[in-house]
């Protein structure tokens, strides 16, 4: 396996595109086109909260009972959640709208909003957006990166990766794109992402390797604690790689499972570390674990520690909040048993132990904690269960972006 | 029932002081005392986290194996948690010595500690306040708030109330303080509390009342959803007030009850509106619940979410955010069929129905989000059973107390 560049484009026979459509941004690109020159598997995982805006309730149908998908529309701006009948009409005339435009089934067409909750999408706007994708879509890697930037709300940089896998002599090629980065928390974590190969899979296999592989990766991330109406991860495998199609359990299902994991680990990081207002990525990896449960429910209970997350933007070691973190999360374990350590490029070093502070510098652990990239490890010393959940400080830009994220 | 002046020296025979002891802090009060003439039948809840500090541990063995109690030493600045074997040596020491002082046993003394996780209390000091405190120990009301004022951390101002009840002919009063403010989240909320009464009544239905109490007061407050290593709620009943002891069910209990809940809830809205940098008390009621556990958890998922905290801190009547985290509590309910208003002394706005936005006005919304007390109120329309929890707006002071508390 290895990382190559560009994101949903690199695999073959996907194109896309990102557009301006003024759905509720001004002058920047806000929607988006992921296509498949042929029809593709397709599987999906989205929000838990009850609360469901209307593009997670279309989807969910579409991968469920659709035999195939082939098209993605995406719009930022308006998150289309919370608003009823007219919500969902409006879903159906995107879907509708990118069918003709295309010359696809309406009912291939998978739809995701992203932005603010309760106001209606214009379809106006939306269905010029998608005449205008339609025509702007291209293979290659500009196309895929104007996608990535199409999607972004409060996100500061695209994120993207593609990596390649050989599967028996061929070479398959996964890529994804997401954004964030706020109402970011496990279950589905806040996000949208989307995913494309071009490996010949199974709808079932598809399913089977996404829902396994989100509780390792998105699901283990949090920004906010905030699980948002529209958490969307989908992923469209078209077959062109021309692999012998995985339809069971075996060695190429478990390398096509690696390369899956290498690319939404890479995307869930990295929508960690630019969580809103963030200035650093919060990681926290649990060893040593009773079960595996309880390895990520320690290691979330860390990163989404408000208090934990202020120290770590204040490179103040403030190692009681962990430990108090973990206190409260629901896992039973013994403090005068738990090691605790910071790690980051700058070095690492032991901060708790035996029940009581280490006797470490100060100095050593603030210049370890001003990392990009700050680890805490936790070793619970009960088992051999890990589990690593990443996030990102608490600054006073989080709340300046939402204290007025509206206007 | 009727509210009077005062707080823990409000009841017959209580006494207290608040001296400074430099503890950690300098040149401010930094130790309290409350002691009781006689000896008091004691009562208290304690943290729910794995990670319990020394005072908890020793004020859950006193009240749970002790016949009486009859004096609390309360030190801010250091936490004494996560202090290994050295922690609960001071917690005995402090006893011991504060025994000595009084003139009471050592095991009557109840101890408490907040501030910092992880540092060792300086012994000599703790014990010089000590000394003081039992030098300086007084009735009325200076008393008790200089005690009120000593056990502060990050609050902006010291939090008491008293009220009277008769009971059987005889006034018994009830009064009490704590503290915030950071670190608060349910279960048991972070916080010290400690509550004085006069009231003759066994230490069991103490217990009983006590224990029935915060789950609807201090239970359901959330500064930044942290639950701390040190919460406690002691209190204690000296019974000089002269009434007919309190030990079974009946009209006597129900108002003791009631008006220990009126001291409970105050004493917990003070301590959410002065959560760590916080502008506005966030109140979040719910109505029409299916459930009291589902109105509790409904109530206290809006009042936790960290997006609507920052929308309520910029006035932002972002209700989105407020049915997202109803959405993701855990409850079950049809987002069609919930009523959301926002309401505060300027107002009542009615903002969701009927599965989309309601036509209001975003001036007057506004105009009601800038009170100092905001409240959501929440319909679910599913049963009879309503909760209410409070929090706090989510600030750039929150962030900057908390980047750098230790310093």
């Amino acid at each position: 396996m290895k990382q190559i560049e560009g994101g949903i484009t690199a695999a073959k026979g996907f194109q896309a595109a990102g557009v301006e459509a003024a759905v509720k941004y001004q002058n920047r690109k806000d929607m988006a086109l992921i296509y498949s020159e042929v029809s593709c598997a397709a599987a999906g995982t989205f929000t838990t909260n009850v609360v469901k805006a209307a593009p997670v309730i279309w989807d969910k149908k579409i991968v469920e009972e659709s035999p195939f998908a082939q098209a993605v529309v995406v719009n930022s701006g308006i998150a289309n959640a919370c608003t009823g009948k007219q919500g969902m009409d409006c879903c159906q005339a995107e879907a509708k709208c990118a069918g003709e435009a295309l010359g696809i089934p309406a009912h291939s067409v998978l739809v995701a909003s992203t932005g603010v909750i309760g106001m209606q999408i214009p379809l106006d706007r939306i269905t010029k957006g998608i005449e205008k994708l339609a025509a702007a879509k291209a293979e290659g890697l500009e196309a895929g990166l104007d996608a990535a930037k199409a999607i972004m709300t409060t996100d500061t940089v695209p994120k993207q990766i593609a990596v390649e896998v050989e599967l028996g002599g061929r070479t398959v090629t996964i890529g994804g794109m997401c954004k964030g980065s706020g109402m970011i928390h496990p279950n589905m974590c806040t996000m949208l992402g989307f995913l494309t190969t071009d490996a010949a899979i199974s709808k079932e296999m598809l399913r089977k390797a996404l829902r396994a592989d989100v509780a390792d990766s998105f699901n283990m991330i949090s920004v906010d604690g905030d699980t948002s109406t529209n958490d969307t991860l989908l992923i469209l495998a078209n077959g062109l790689a021309g692999n012998v199609e995985i339809t069971a359990e075996g060695e190429d299902f478990e390398r096509f499972c690696e390369a899956l994991h290498f690319v939404t680990v890479y995307l869930a990081r990295k929508m960690a570390g630019d969580g809103e207002g963030a200035t650093a990525l919060f990681e926290t990896k649990v060893m040593g674990a009773a079960s595996k449960e309880d390895a990520r429910t320690l290691a979330k209970s860390v990163i989404c520690s408000s208090l934990t997350k202020a120290a770590i933007f204040g490179h103040d070691a403030n190692w009681g909040r962990i430990l108090c973190a973990l206190g409260y999360s629901g896992a039973q374990f013994d403090p005068e048993n738990v090691d605790l350590y910071f790690q980051s490029e700058s070095g690492k070093i032991h901060i708790y132990g035996n029940g009581t502070a280490c006797d470490y510098s100060e100095e050593e652990a603030t210049k370890i904690l001003s990392g990009p990239e700050v680890t805490v490890l936790v070793d619970m010393h009960m088992g051999e269960a890990e589990a690593t959940a990443w996030g990102c400080d608490l600054s006073y830009d989080y709340v300046k972006i939402n204290a007025d994220y509206r206007s």
